[in-house]
């Protein structure tokens, strides 16, 4: 089975000098495989004409579709319009539907004037298929040349994913027959990546050919993925259907979930199916379990509300945490963190409460108390835990760290295993 | 003059089904860009011998120094080091004082044996020069082959960094002789693009050859960046500090900072010059803005704290919106917003207070508010301002957008421009 090949070519001197984070090509490349194209590489290239070029010549030598995203903007920096109007050597002019649509955003809707600079979006290729863009001014365009499909879509995330999802992927399915490709991923806790890999050592080396295991592992947690891909969606269902119940088999002891889902989504799916809530106190984290909790759609069914208590005084006015206690053990202690679950969940009342209470770094240690230490706890009517951890990152990452390990405390305490 | 360039490979089939984002890939190109080495291009492969390979071979063929990071892990995915190690001709040897750092881990800290798995992380070829990794386990390595670098690192983001910074950076500034280059940012909102791009189109077309300007555009702000290259650090400085002070003249009306600094960083340093301090009270963002204020070291100076008002009830309870208010025009609404940013200022005895509510999708519209409505206020001792915006995104970017943009209200109440 030959499999169709992808390439993504994202374009922006802020790529190559680090301003901004590509998210772009991992909405794109999760897109393509879920329809069973193969994205072999992805490439940046800066504003410039001939790393461009060099970056489509190259990639459509091995590849059946290129997607290029990024500097199709108003301004003089983005080329990437004239230079494939060149390459692919047509001649530049006005897209009516485009221009209609633009003149709607700016007369209509923002009662602007329209200056040339928009009236200059609305021009492509005459050798181009126009994808319209309704989430923005810059459409999408396809080029066809020696069996190879090139897209040039708009970086803005939003419009990227629009173009990707009603226009990109149903014209790849329309013209290439695609194999079928499955994964199946689950979420461990509570083991190392080596030690992991040692228990299903035997399970990897045996598994059949047309499926891979990944290992992703992040601190404290290890992601597995098993990916397949066959001709006959059938036979790839069942085989790869029986590889992962025996590895989840074998990774029982450690095992959150069974679906690529993230820590909150489980504990979010958890309180959903019991019909029960939960409360936040943060310190440390400052509002980032709330978000972790809230920024999934569905969120309002358990998610109540919190206390981001980051000052001391917000901790005893709020959430009665005795001022003895911040003089003698301190806030980053057992006592404080126990407090704060507890009265959050009386306050507002819910079936469960996590709070934290930490030093992120880079400063803030004393003599007892490093960087990275913290305290989680958690809360139901019957019962309080906390536990303490010692982290070794930045704070950003700390951050991260310590709200996921807190919502998997908190997930612990629900499914009574603490 | 002929500027070093460098390539970034970064490695594993995580990147190519989009699972998990390159985040790596800007860290490296923001160091290397800082000592003047141009990264031209970034490729991401996956664990596939024939990609990698082939990746090693076009980048060197252009560039002075490749940074390679991934696949060094413990488990049969990472193909990495044996590939380096038959690309480069060498042989795996075990390098005691890594082996020595892995038993310390593993034996003294973990209090767990040291597995096979473990012991084989110390191996290196022998033709590599071994960047000692302090942070974890898989040593990084030092490659050159007709006077170019190959340095392969892990991929841990924390790993990754620690190498970057105490190793790669030292070295290439000590073997090459690196260009200056300098980069001016500011940020500007309350104006589009294409109407800041028309502002600016003469100084732009009037710019000198060896400097360029680009435009970074986010919901209702852009932000312009110019960057020059020079052999002679005076004249380099010289030059960008004139042409950054005109364009700073220029769009003067819509200047938020001058400094390559985020909005809640900005207001962060106003709060900390005066000495003052503001609460939060949040409903749609779910904490979303305590994280944004609080993620940056020093907070603490000026971030007392919140309440995630998520649920109605919490707004009656904690910030007294009185339960007629909810009734009649409801949580998303001026009256809610104004009453929340009051009351949580006066209840966390702070300077300002920010606070928004709104419908953030995918559902939860009604026929009066739309998906994307949203509500955002913030009071000081004196004042109570309110503001209503209609955001078309998805819920994940209407969260970041209405944070940022709250956040921007406040500022303005900082600046008195409100």
């Amino acid at each position: 089975m030959s499999s169709i090949k992808a390439s993504i070519i994202t374009i922006g001197d802020e790529l190559l000098i680090g301003q901004v984070i590509d998210t772009n090509s991992a909405y794109i490349a999760k897109a393509l495989n879920k329809i069973g194209v193969q994205v072999t590489n992805r490439i940046a290239v800066g504003d410039n004409k001939e790393a461009i070029t060099e970056a489509l010549i190259n990639t459509s030598a091995k590849s059946n579709i290129v997607i290029i995203t990024g500097g199709l903007g108003p301004t003089a920096d983005d080329i990437t319009k004239p230079l494939l109007n060149e390459f692919f050597g047509g001649k530049l002019i006005i897209h009516q539907p485009t221009l209609d649509h633009i003149t709607d955003i700016f007369v209509n809707k923002y009662k602007r004037p329209l200056i040339e600079r928009n009236i200059m979006q609305a021009e492509v290729p005459d050798v181009c298929e126009v994808l319209f863009n309704e989430n923005g001014t810059a459409p999408g365009m396809l080029f066809t040349k020696e069996n190879v499909l090139f897209f040039s879509i708009p970086g803005v995330p939003h419009e990227m994913k629009g173009l990707v999802d009603t226009h990109i992927l149903p014209i790849i399915q329309k013209r290439f027959k695609t194999p079928f490709i499955e994964h199946r991923t689950l979420l461990t806790a509570g083991i190392g990546e080596s030690f992991l890999a040692e228990e299903i050592k035997e399970f990897e080396a045996n598994l059949p050919s047309g499926i891979k295991l990944a290992y992703l592992p992040n601190f404290g947690m290890v992601r597995l993925r098993l990916t397949g891909a066959d001709i006959d969606s059938n036979t790839l269902n069942i085989n790869i259907n029986e590889q992962f119940a025996q590895l989840k088999n074998k990774v029982a002891a450690y095992l959150v979930t069974d679906l690529d889902e993230t820590m909150e989504m489980v504990v979010g799916r958890l309180l959903k199916e019991k019909n029960q809530t939960v409360a936040t106190a943060e310190s440390c984290t400052g509002g980032f379990i709330g978000h972790l909790l809230s920024k999934h759609a569905g969120s309002s069914q358990f998610y109540t509300g919190g206390v981001i208590s980051y000052d001391n005084r917000i901790k005893t006015e709020f959430l009665d945490v005795p001022t003895e206690i911040l003089q003698t053990v301190g806030a980053v202690s057992k006592e404080a963190v126990e407090q704060m679950a507890i009265a959050v969940r009386e306050k507002m009342n819910t079936d469960y409460a996590v709070s934290v209470s930490g030093i992120m770094g880079p400063s803030g240690q004393t003599d007892e108390k490093p960087l990275g230490m913290v305290w989680m706890g958690v809360a139901s009517k019957e019962k309080v835990y906390s536990k303490v951890l010692y982290l070794r990152f930045d704070r950003s990452r700390n951050i991260e760290v310590t709200a996921t390990q807190a919502i998997n405390l908190l997930r612990l305490l629900i499914i009574n295993k603490i």
